[in-house]
């Protein structure tokens, strides 16, 4: 995340104010490290035999405001490791932050809090940079309080972890505390359960979700969309088993790099295989199973399809992170004088895809051109020539799609530069999803060849490409982009049909047959509980419509429609109403 | 495979016949197993230092044609364990046999071919039963030769199995004949490289298939045509990870039965995971994720999901036999009272589907109706008045359906009656395909629950069903059965469109591009070649329609189409063809 100065120097700042604080209020506190964050700032202290909890925070808050109101004078001083080691002799938690400094050889700097007459009121370690005085802190908050063992390290004591934030002004911090709020509302582990979207269970496992009806229905649409989508671009659908022998990844190199992260697959036999961690490996066996010429490529391969990989327990989070993850993956093998066409037909692909999802708007996304670094040519694979033709022709896409790509130097792929494409969600949160990167490596590495206009072998360029990505962490993303209430292409269930009386029912029941036979998906929930109790539940399943039928429906030949989130219902055909389900 | 008792005999005696050819000829060999199979009957031998190789065919059929005109009769003989032993004496591996059936505690029985006068001309150990006289054995042939170990283990000799064939007359061995010339053209192994269905690869592994474009859209074609009928019955997909915690098997009782034959996967946590064998476990888990009600039953859940096996690398056969075994699965979860309508449902899609590819007529399948053996309940689970409910369902759904079935006593599989569906392909052989089974058990082990209309806990009843089994298994059967052929709704490529010179290039263009608007499969064969070369080659990929386009066409808008396997023309409107492409 991309944090200006300022808001640096605040939380720099924050942190010192609270520990600063806390050490007025508990003296004998000892202080871990205390660094800034993506949105404030926390200090890890231990309290000895002190218990604090997040009631002890209005006391903590009241001296913080004290100290701003004071408007010490922040200062930097550098000293000596002697210096430093006498001046935090009671403290072995910056004893030992100080010797690793020495250690790594830099200098050590302190920050200080001056009265006016020029004394130390408060001194801390600490790199900066710092606002000028604590007056300029702003508005500040404490959060929340947490354990956190001492260098992340079990066997070391367990420190308590503060955590606070620091705005220029009021609003911020009530913009920043409704987007928590918004957050934890729309926490998609909490909406999955609630729109029954998936599910885990303790016989399979953590990190494995099981798919319901729903939900899968979600995870097929996001896939077909792609898959038609591409499908008019050339994409041609290729399956793969999710095993394969080690073999196929020494040869790509992944072997020695990633053997650790793996789930390793034994049976009866000595062969040992591994489960697939991605799909590039397996696509270009199917390139390789006979000659190609100039003329059959490009040669675009696209699948849908579950890699596994070995996450840490206390990584497992959700559907954002999981060890079965399904890629919307793909490999375009086509010549180096094709890069461009193909990055565009990409580019075409990742614009209808994000368009249909509202998410193209200026300023919702950003894409960023990762190039070589020129000071270390050392670190790249492939003829330098090829990669000058491949960043140009991505700079050359960039331009004429109108992406307004940041070049970011030394961010390349060591097989080859990218497009990378980031998302802002309703939350104004951003997520890198889409992407496009060329690579001259792994069809070197497995010897793919192509016969050329003169019949003399070449080698093709590999490009890899991923328009959702991992579909588990894209529906984490837009369960809580949408709060769970998707549009209507989208919903898992268009809508509700309630006949108000029995004597409706029949009606409602050839409504319901025409929206299926439109592949519209609705549900009757017929007339055995209130309307009233009907309608509340369409919306706390966030079903997009609620279709009323009573009496003047049935004479009319009209439905009535109560939308989600809306008051008013609305009156229309039941044409009107087949189009906008199809739509 | 069921085989007449004439034909049984007639193998038996095959085998009897040429192995007394082969010892008048070898009279030191010496004799392994010889019994009747499928098709015919095989003998192995040891010929010691003497060399045999398929060029002695001719010789040892002129021997067998001399002993079937002599019309020896042939005559059983029960003798002791010591007769026996004493008349073979010279042969270790007869001694063998017969100590083996001493061991087993059964008679010893031998068969004499007799001469005229009463002696013994030929005698052999065998159970029979065989024909009246060797005169009766009709035509016969000597098919091929095979290196076979002693007992099928590596460490014991390597000897010679000869195998042979035995008909009542000339015609049935060469409709014989030709149905294994047929069955050779029509191999799926030999017809998936040259139409680019599907590849292997040394690096990811043996029984494990990468599917190509076409292979994998005939795969698509398959599974969403068998989605698309479920879908109006009322199935819904859902999606399941494709490891599981070994705790899930434990409580199905998958463990303890097949844990040998899983592949095992480890990280680098204590963790074990398993790769799925089966996916009734995991539905189990998705019934399981919230508490159901009476109303909500039935639930039926459908996958494409793909299962993992440890097969011998030796039994790995094409698609045939895989590691990676495909399935359209299908669980349905609903009261004892509505197994009738599920079942019936389940029929109905399996009518469609095998409709669709003409396979549903008379005398091509046969239904079995595995239930109980009533004289042993103790080897089935679950409640007797359930299984006979089931059963009474099972088959008053079979007479309603006009399946025709036959009931097999003590089939049933220890949790539930079934229903099996065997198809009969163009060649005339049996493949084992549908099939709906009732599970009493997994529900139970499971602890899987509905509220039932009284408010009380109840257990659901489970349906576990297939339409097209295993994917592979069942696309190396219609591979075989089309020969590759493929109908047009089926087809990877429905047609190649044919300009016969430049000038008809855009006209073709054009009719590609109407053909692709109503998703129709075609691709563009462009005038580079001779038009016959490009007939000759849409005929040898067995494309379904060639299209002609020349200044004829031009003028009248009509095309020309060759179909495959035709030696005329046809010509057409553009709307005929495209309604024949999207059928």
């Amino acid at each position: 995340m991309n944090q200006s100065d300022l808001e640096v120097r605040r939380r720099h700042t924050g942190s010192h104010v609270m520990t600063a604080a806390v050490m007025m209020l508990y003296p004998d506190s000892k202080r871990g490290v205390g660094p800034w964050t993506d949105d404030g700032y926390y200090q890890d202290f231990d309290f000895g035999s002190e218990k604090i909890s997040e009631h002890d925070f209005k006391t903590i808050e009241k001296k913080m405001r004290w100290i701003v109101n004071k408007d010490f004078k922040i200062k930097k001083r550098l000293v000596s490791g002697d210096e430093a080691k006498k001046m935090f002799s009671h403290d072995k938690y910056k004893i030992e932050l100080i010797d690793g400094i020495i250690e790594r050889g830099e200098k050590i700097s302190l920050y200080d809090f001056l009265n006016d007459d020029g004394k130390v009121f408060y001194v801390d370690l600490c790199a900066g940079p710092h606002l000028e005085s604590t007056g300029q802190l702003g508005v500040f908050k404490l959060m929340k309080l947490a354990g956190s063992y001492w260098r992340g390290d079990e066997t070391q004591p367990m420190l308590t972890r503060i955590y606070g934030v620091a705005f220029e002004a009021e609003e911020q911090l009530q913009e920043y505390e409704y987007l928590l709020e918004e957050a934890k509302k729309r926490d998609h582990r909490k909406l999955g359960a609630e729109l029954d979207l998936f599910t885990f269970s303790e016989k399979v496992g953590p990190g494995l979700p099981l798919f319901t009806p729903k939900g899968t229905f979600l995870r097929n649409k996001i896939a077909t969309t792609i898959q038609n989508i591409q499908a008019k671009h050339g994409y041609q659908p290729v399956c793969i088993p999710h095993i394969t022998k080690k073999e196929l990844y020494e040869t790509s190199g992944h072997w020695a790099k990633y053997k650790d992260d793996l789930f390793h697959v034994k049976g009866k036999q000595d062969q040992e295989f591994v489960m697939k961690p991605m799909n590039c490996p397996h696509h270009t066996q199917i390139y390789a199973s006979r000659m190609r010429s100039y003329r059959d490529l490009p040669l675009r391969f696209a699948e849908v399809t579950t890699c596994y990989r070995d996450e840490q327990p206390g990584e497992l989070l959700g559907l954002s992170r999981v060890r079965s993850i399904t890629q919307d993956d793909g490999h375009v093998f086509c010549r180096v004088d094709q890069i461009k066409q193909e990055g565009k037909n990409i580019v075409s692909v990742i614009k209808e895809f994000y368009g249909k999802l509202d998410l193209m708007g200026e300023g919702n996304f950003w894409v960023s051109l990762s190039v070589r670094d020129p000071e270390k040519p050392e670190k790249y694979l492939g003829e330098s020539k090829n990669w000058d033709k491949a960043e140009k022709f991505l700079e050359e896409i960039a331009t004429e799609e109108g992406l307004n790509a940041t070049r970011v130097e030394g961010e390349a792929a060591f097989y080859g530069p990218k497009l990378d494409f980031q998302f802002k969600d309703a939350l104004g949160r951003q997520w890198q999803l889409g992407t496009i990167q060329i690579d001259f490596v792994m069809p070197e590495r497995f010897g793919l060849e192509y016969v050329n206009e003169k019949g003399e072998k070449d080698r093709p360029v590999m490009i890899h490409r991923a328009v959702a990505g991992s579909l588990e962490r894209f529906l984490s993303i837009l369960i809580e982009h949408f709060a769970g209430a998707f549009p209507v292409w989208l919903a898992p269930v268009q809508a509700h049909i309630l006949p108000i009386a029995e004597k409706h029912e029949v009606f409602a029941e050839k409504l319901l047959e025409q929206i299926r036979s439109v592949n519209g998906r609705a549900e009757m929930q017929d007339s055995g509980e209130s309307l009233g109790k009907r309608i509340r539940n369409a919306q706390t399943q966030k079903i997009p419509m609620a279709i009323i039928v009573g009496d003047k429906e049935m004479e009319t030949g009209n439905v009535t429609v109560r939308r989600y989130g809306e008051e008013k219902d609305e009156v229309m055909k039941v044409e009107e109403l087949l189009s906008l389900l199809k739509k």
